[in-house]
């Protein structure tokens, strides 16, 4: 199955110009789903992962997913105000403006392999937040896995300590 | 495993008066999440379930997990202006005003027998609203199944006609 081709390009969203890749096709293919999962969950297994860290909101999808599978605990990085308990917070820049992601203080434990999971990897911002999180915890982060990455943005020069892995990459916004 | 013994409750979140059940320290015990998994996929699996309507965001957490095991196909059901491609909008009251969930034409297909997938069963507007949804396009709702009931907010009520599942009631807001 050619992974690519169950990914639905929709120009001008959310705004003119871009070129949204739309991962709902390819999640109404369930063999194409769970295969990602099973070839996912193996690069995680050789890893040695102790912790998913899944990033709001289709990131919750592969990280429910993944962490079932492999039986290993699975904590999310989440939008402020919406995790209920004592938070910890990291703010990225975007085109305009900052955003923040925040995670629980008890999401990962000292010594953790930590797995960032998400569906896009765009220009980065929003892993590296993730990624600082989990270290701030004591987590060592192993693994950052996307199922799609949009190349042309150099997402992984902003990632490049880390090991990261796409399944779909497309060099160019067309 | 006492499930209930896994929530955390947060008083006064989001607002004076509220306790929030906090569902992420269930999703740090792997075991525990993966023997909710189980029993919700034998139950989806005896109902004969084509499809796993998923409920933004944290329902993603599940019907991800769900849709893999079972290997049928998972469809999204989100907050207004987050699918990119063509969609159906259902709206539902709020205790002030309203709020809308879309899912796309493509979603579900006729004949369908869609499992509608969330965390926490309160009013029952939300989950009542997606089952709205995958009847448009011609789906059959034969399992509308949470992680959470807070019993003492009488969603079954609203959702009587369906047969809804939980594994944790609460009978009172203490």
């Amino acid at each position: 199955m050619e992974l690519a081709g169950l990914i639905r390009s929709i120009p001008d969203f959310p705004k003119p110009g871009i070129v949204f890749k739309d991962i709902t096709t390819l999640l109404g293919d369930a063999e194409a789903f769970s295969g990602v999962i099973e070839a996912w969950a193996e690069r995680l297994r050789s890893r040695g992962v102790t912790r998913i860290l899944a990033i709001e909101a289709r990131g919750f999808i592969f990280g429910g997913a993944l962490a079932h599978h492999l039986r290993v605990p699975l904590a999310l990085a989440r939008k402020p105000g919406k995790l209920p308990w004592l938070t910890i917070r990291e703010s990225y820049s975007l085109e305009y403006g900052t955003d923040s992601l925040e995670i629980h203080r008890d999401a990962i434990v000292e010594g953790d392999r930590v797995a960032v999971v998400d569906d896009l990897l765009a220009t980065g911002g929003t892993a590296l937040a993730a990624i600082r999180l989990a270290e701030q915890l004591g987590g060592e982060v192993v693994d950052v896995g996307f199922l799609i990455e949009l190349a042309f943005l150099s997402g992984r020069r902003k990632l490049e300590r880390y090991p990261v892995e796409s399944y779909i990459a497309y060099a160019s916004e067309a």
